[in-house]
């Protein structure tokens, strides 16, 4: 085991209408003047968004509003925000949605939080030091985002697609009501799943041996969403099966799952930011679809994990040798992916490309975190090329 | 499922070492005069003490120092605590000890802070509203006081034993170092690691279902304190074996193991506490001596919590009757007590008592916690005395 800082102070507020407690908790972080962040379509329905707004008015909290995040959340949208912060004199966020909501206002606050321009922060150029608190109404289990320490930005002037990691962009609050997830289509239903499972073996899938309690929470995730998430394509408002996924997603990434673990490989995220980036792909499907490509080509190096991860996670029976196992257990996963309507390559994201285009997406991966990525494996260009090429 | 809410913001440095970050962390909260409080035995083993005040003058940083805290830590000497920090302008307090020392600091703490006697803090005659800042260099694990909202003290002048829970009373942070519980004796290990099953168990065993990961953290917690007790019987230096129990005492009281249940059942702690604040009882013998019977005498209500607990927690085969199978869990944790060289009855902690003593103690129990406890079942006195009269 490796020695580990665990610092997970975000207050979770978990129910059923867990929203109507906003105000008290507005009120406890001393919120002044509050900006309400949304996208679109989560925020609106079931009239959450007008609820919400009662409740700020109710409780004579003043606030501005900023819809219109997209998945993949864009730079000029997160300027739009710190200039109408700026002018408006807001001192909290309020994040109503996903993970792309959520890493929209965390990029809005720590622009402002530090004075800096945004991009510089995920860029490396300035210190994510400090930010306006964020608080969040969850509405698509997924990302994680509501607790950890993590937010992508994608400049959409340059189509470079960063993440951010820094404590101070924990959100102060989360607000996890499963049945604000109800209304959550099949596919992001499929996606936020996978999302979740990819957070998780992530971190268990990688360089030497954690702690028992931090590995047998990976797997339980791991079981959860793969039995969850078929259960909701059978019943969509199953309200254990949401409370589940979503206690599932917040703890996947919110540093518990890598206690006494080396880091993480995140090479499957790194590959995945950038066809993400290029050809505007959901997060999690990105993610399944580079998946299998990834896992065949560094197993054998950890196949202690790989091994492990099949029996415990993925219900594999440990009859055969330990690759065979290990292997088995890929095909598992896959399996599942697919099971719940996900690619498992990038063909079946309904994408061509050509051997150029590996190539081209190839070098900007490997530029864009430094030319190295990865502890099963530690991947360069060449590598990285070979992954995306097996995934086509 | 029920509603929860979730809040642990204590920072855990977990490492070989990891005391050598005290100075660093303390300037991090802003420390300027701290109070060192510990008991005797694990802070001066290995030099500890020694090092520590080594750091803090390196550091610059100013301290006076308490030591003398006993298990099932006294309230003379909190009041002592609350006149050297006032006396002194102490701002900080370090516990390097286990969950004694940590209470006694935590009841300090919250004295300073609300300007109440500590007394009434513990009897309800005060709210725990505000507290110095605590930090912990812990060297023993089993209480799980280093990361939670409880604290428990004994009123030397009365004979009662009471906890407080309150929020402001979580450490800032927690320096957690497994090599540091190395030289800790093989009955106080085993005293920790029932310690460490029994919250664990008191929120598993208990009305109604809760969410699935909060289940398997429960069980894997378990799982690794009866694995890891018996390999420190052996070899008391195994690093990972330590570190494994360390990790498991740390989340087993700090929210997590309890998140989505019904807030647990807690009626052992609160038989225990009587039987520890009349006989001076070591707090993880008083569970084990009494746990069997609170068992038995309650399974029926929640059997099916019992028959999972068996079958995942402690590896019963699930053949035969639910009822058949929760017993054998039942014998399965008595069993794994009486290995590690824990009571299982009163008459195991070298205690006799007349019928006239244990109607007496049952009196005094359902008096200190308001005439019922128990979520199994909700004990009333005359169901106390009759877990007492099985456990003699």
């Amino acid at each position: 085991m490796y020695e580990f800082v665990y610092c997970t102070p975000t207050k979770v507020v978990f129910g059923e209408n867990a929203e109507s407690k906003l105000g008290g908790l507005l009120k406890e972080y001393g919120a002044k003047k509050v900006l309400l962040h949304y996208g679109g379509g989560s925020a609106l329905k079931g009239g959450l968004l007008t609820r919400v707004r009662w409740l700020l008015e109710e409780d004579g909290i003043a606030f501005v509003e900023l819809g219109g995040v997209k998945p993949n959340p864009r730079l000029s949208l997160v300027e739009e925000g710190v200039a109408l912060c700026k002018s408006e004199g807001v001192d909290f966020i309020v994040a109503i949605g996903g993970g792309s909501v959520i890493d929209s206002a965390k990029a809005i606050g720590m622009a402002i939080g530090t004075g800096c321009a945004p991009w510089d922060l995920y860029s490396g150029g300035a210190k994510p030091s400090a930010t306006l608190p964020v608080g969040v109404i969850l509405t698509l289990s997924a990302s994680g985002s509501e607790m950890s320490n993590s937010s992508v930005i994608t400049n959409d002037y340059t189509q470079v697609k960063k993440g951010c990691t820094a404590e101070v962009s924990r959100p102060v609050f989360a607000i996890l009501n499963p049945a604000l997830t109800f209304t959550v289509p099949p596919y992001a239903t499929a996606c936020g799943c996978a999302d979740i499972a990819m957070h998780t073996m992530e971190r268990y899938l990688s360089g030497g041996n954690s702690l028992r309690v931090t590995d047998a929470i990976g797997e339980e995730i791991v079981r959860t969403v793969t039995a969850c998430a078929k259960q909701l394509v059978k019943n969509p408002q199953d309200y254990e099966a949401r409370a589940n996924v979503m206690w599932a997603g917040s703890l996947s990434h919110n540093g518990l799952t890598g206690c006494g673990g080396d880091g993480g490989d995140w090479a499957t995220h790194t590959l995945g930011h950038e066809l993400s980036a290029l050809y505007d792909v959901a997060h999690g499907a990105a993610l399944t679809a580079l998946w299998g490509a990834w896992a065949r080509y560094v197993y054998r190096n950890v196949l202690g994990r790989f091994y492990t991860f099949a029996v415990q996670a993925m219900g594999v029976r440990p009859n055969g040798s330990k690759e065979e196992i290990a292997l088995k257990g890929i095909e598992a996963v896959e399996d599942w992916f697919r099971a719940i309507g996900l690619p498992t390559s990038i063909g079946g994201l309904g994408i061509t490309l050509t051997d150029e285009q590996v190539r081209d997406m190839a070098h900007r991966c490997a530029e864009h975190c430094g030319g190295v990525k990865g502890s099963c494996v530690a991947l360069k260009e060449e590598d990285m090329y070979e992954i995306y090429k097996a995934a086509l």
